[in-house]
């Protein structure tokens, strides 16, 4: 049976550039750039399927996400981006379905968390960096391509009596459109429910006046007029933007961990793998002396400047864990280096928090601290002498689904609170992580904030900041006992658990979609009338029709 | 394979009443009722299990949402309500795992949806009928026990030294406490996530004090000390109810439905089912001409006086149509009656509205269709000459996935809005439906209230009030086909695909547990690591332990 086997995640590498995008063309005209999709059939992850029509696998979407990411650091000039595609015809067929088909259930997962989380960075980019995302389906816009549409601040649709944008997941595979589809058609464009329903089951889509008339796409163009309606629409968004006219780039270069059967070490992180306890020890190193002053300064360092370098090394930790290690359930954060020197760091970020790159990088240390919420493993976070749990680094300590601190004289203060732990880096229900801590006693929040200097172990534990605060005789058993008790448990209902705890509050289109939509579609994923011997996910493409077990649940 | 299998699901009626209890006891002091569960073990649903320790199964929680439902009905007078148990050291030890583990996929998620709803009565009891719920732990209290528990306004736990709250499922059996736990525990209770998670992990649970320091329970007495504390608390709570002092209750007397194989015929409501195209018709018969006009007139009808009446069958045929019929997938909605006795109910039912009865009834026909939001079926309503689709009966309409109206001349206007529209009758995300319907237009909402008169197929549809309105031309072709294409989409994939297009705009609490928790926890339901041979369910009381695949998803 799939589950019980182990799963094979082909090797994927998170890190790529524009000069070695195989599926996407990336092309700029003063304020407005051009994001073409042109997929190469052979180019896949894997030799087993082809990727026709601008379908994609997770390959296709890394390169979208660094395109993303580069829009936000390197082209501050780029105002809004045109995605469109470079095959006559059709914008994107969506997911490959024979991937999805040759896929194991924790790849599919993993595959959707991924292009999830892309798809929200677009949003984020939108409201956060105003830059401005238009759609422009040139073609056949379906499944996951209508997906990545939504995801756009605007989607324009040709008129050509042929092109349509649909969610033909229902109808034709017996799954959902799960990277947002269903959320984003009824909570973001706000499509009347009874017309949603219609659409979602509706294999060749809707096209033309009506596509506008549901709320579908906001325009509908001839194909003599759409690229110059296109054009103008680009231009005029790109006007709108309130992105700050601003000095030139930075480069972001690639990482260049040094990986071993057991670690990977970066700069400013390190993740040490024990695979007998299914653990690993993930260490955050804050920043040295002597940094930047000015923003003129930090722009000088650029991708070198450590906020950007550490969380940098976070996000391809944490996306490398996701896929290539499976089996490790928990993961135990430390941190070490000097507390004054972060909150010096995150004084720094604050006071220029206006500034461009400042602004940027803050945002991703957000959306990297977002993606650490979203992993399903155990954090524990072990705070011990020399740690630097203060300010942005204490959010991997709020993250975390634990913490244990040892109350020992020696510890003096390992945690702070800044300004860095009250706004800036909000989770996706819209809180900080301080105010989900504390949804029972709001006010503490802001008494936490206030207090003055470093929290040593018996205030930290008093405060609520910390769940456990073992002495220096307990210590060594008590952690031990916490990471081999972790171990012990299902992964899925850990998995479960994890997704409904770390999420208190209100709740955003964000969480609704890895809430209610991924969770509904994870089951899907893995019922026998989507993935069995005659589930309409395997029988897609050959000779023979899905037979259903009819039975509602 | 269990999933491929047709679903085998137990005998189970609805209907009962407190002479007929097994397992609860209801007893009455003044304003103060109590409510002591004493599970006999031989009584369950089925022989496979016995119903040890205060464990339950469904028949067990028929009866406790029978008592809810009745000292709403039939007890004006209570005011406050303890939940206890008259067993020894034992307040309930949950579901009883060997039922869970003997049934299929079907009825656990089917048994975890009835008692969500329960619990979410017990806090529609406390919040809009003012009776406050006291649970008074007098032994361990263990899985869905605790859950019984968190659904009350407040838990008294004894201290024993023994006694404790816990939530031992992922611990134990590699499952979620999925009948709202986790979700009550963070959301509710505002219990600190890291302590919840601990919690979450931790088989033995919490007592004594550091129950009530977590907030997993508002207070812990002494076994010298328990049962006066209970006593002092319930009258303190019901001292403070709302609740009107008012007039004698009414006696809520067994539905009594003609059931053939294909029908369910109650006075205003009738089931047919048609098995060959899985699909069956739901009709729902409109008031009558002479109701009555004052609170003591319906009083006086009792549970004859056709809004509870009509809305108890419907909540009964729901209820029969998700455990009797699983293979009905698409439900056909229509109405019959005169439009203008439907408007002069609602007038009635608004103008009443205070009157303790009329409230009660209210609150009723909105938790049935709330059931109805949440019985996962394809609805579809037809709106043919001589329906009666006005305010109340409209609300089928906008709850159902989509809707069909016959344009034809000779069907007037067979819709039409009420107050009961505009807010009595909110789903469980917050809103009403028609607010959830127009999401994009708020102002559309107000526009259709304030609209004199009935609308016809053309202003219905234009309106948005309605999906398609085919002609006479048309009208046999397009229903048929959208119940033949409806019928051979995958059951699954239209599950979710309604759990997520239903629900559009704000979450609250309630929809949480049914988005994010529920879903969470039937993919957990279907995993090997709980239900495959050497599952954590399958193991459990045998004396293999079980193995999982560590692979984290």
């Amino acid at each position: 049976m799939e589950a019980t086997a182990k799963a094979v995640m082909p090797a994927v590498s998170f890190d790529t550039s524009p000069d070695r995008y195989r599926h996407w063309k990336l092309t700029f005209d003063g304020p407005v750039a051009t994001l073409s999709m042109d997929v190469q059939e052979d180019a896949g992850l894997s030799p087993d399927y082809k990727l026709k029509l601008n379908s994609y696998d997770l390959g296709v979407d890394v390169e979208l996400a660094d395109a993303i990411q580069r829009l936000r650091f390197e082209h501050p000039e780029v105002h809004a981006v045109v995605i469109t595609s470079l095959k006559e015809r059709i914008f994107c067929a969506g997911a490959n379905i024979f991937m999805l088909r040759g896929s194991t259930h924790a790849w599919k997962v993993n595959f959707c968390k991924f292009t999830n989380e892309t798809r929200l960075a677009i949003e984020d980019a939108s409201r956060h960096s105003g830059i401005k995302f238009l759609a422009a389906l040139n073609g056949i816009c379906a499944g996951g391509g209508y997906e990545l549409a939504l995801a756009c601040d605007e989607i324009i649709l040709v008129d050509d009596g042929n092109s349509a944008v649909s969610l033909p997941e229902t109808a034709l595979l017996g799954v959902l459109p799960g990277t947002g589809g269903l959320t984003r058609v009824v909570d973001k464009r706000m499509v009347r429910r009874d017309l949603a329903d219609v659409f979602g089951t509706v294999a060749e889509g809707v096209k033309g006046k009506r596509a506008v008339e549901w709320r579908l796409v906001d325009a509908v163009y001839p194909t003599s007029q759409f690229k110059q309606r296109v054009a103008t629409r680009a231009q005029e968004l790109a006007a709108k933007s309130d992105r700050p006219a601003s000095g030139p780039g930075i480069t972001l270069t690639p990482l260049t961990p040094v990986v071993t059967d057991t670690t990977t070490a970066y700069s400013s992180v390190a993740l040490e793998i024990d695979r007998e306890k299914r653990m690993a020890t993930l260490t955050v190193t804050g920043p040295g002396p002597g940094q930047p002053e000015t923003p003129e300064a930090i722009q000088a360092l650029g991708d070198q400047f450590w906020p950007l370098r550490a969380f940098r090394e976070l996000d391809d930790v944490l996306l490398r864990l996701r896929t290539v290690e499976p089996l490790i359930g928990t993961v135990v954060v430390k941190t070490r280096g000097d507390q004054d020197a972060m909150l010096a760091m995150d004084e720094l970020l604050l006071g220029h928090a206006e500034h461009w790159l400042v602004r940027e990088i803050i945002h991703f240390v957000k959306r990297t601290l977002k993606r650490m919420d979203l992993t399903s493993r155990s954090f524990f976070a072990f705070i011990e002498p020399g740690s630097c749990f203060a300010g942005t680094l204490f959010e991997l300590a709020l993250a975390a689904d634990r913490s244990y601190m040892l109350d020992d004289p020696d510890q003096g203060g390992a945690i702070a609170l800044s300004g860095m732990n009250a706004g800036p880096l909000k989770m996706s229900n819209g809180l900080t992580r301080l105010e989900t801590r504390f949804l029972a006693q709001p006010e503490q929040v802001d008494r936490l904030l206030a207090h003055e200097g470093p929290f040593d172990p018996r205030e930290a534990l008093d405060a609520g900041l910390v769940s456990f605060a073992p002495d220096e005789l307990d210590w060594d058993d008590e952690i031990r006992l916490a990471v081999e008790s972790r171990a012990a448990l299902s992964p899925d209902a850990l998995t479960g658990m994890e997704a409904n705890l770390r999420f208190a509050g209100p709740e955003t289109m964000e969480t609704k979609i890895f809430g209610r939509l991924t969770a509904w579609q994870n089951w899907i994923f893995i019922r026998p009338n989507a993935v069995g011997e005659k589930g309409a996910l395997t029988a897609y493409g050959s000779q023979s029709r899905p037979e259903f077990d009819y039975n509602r649940t």
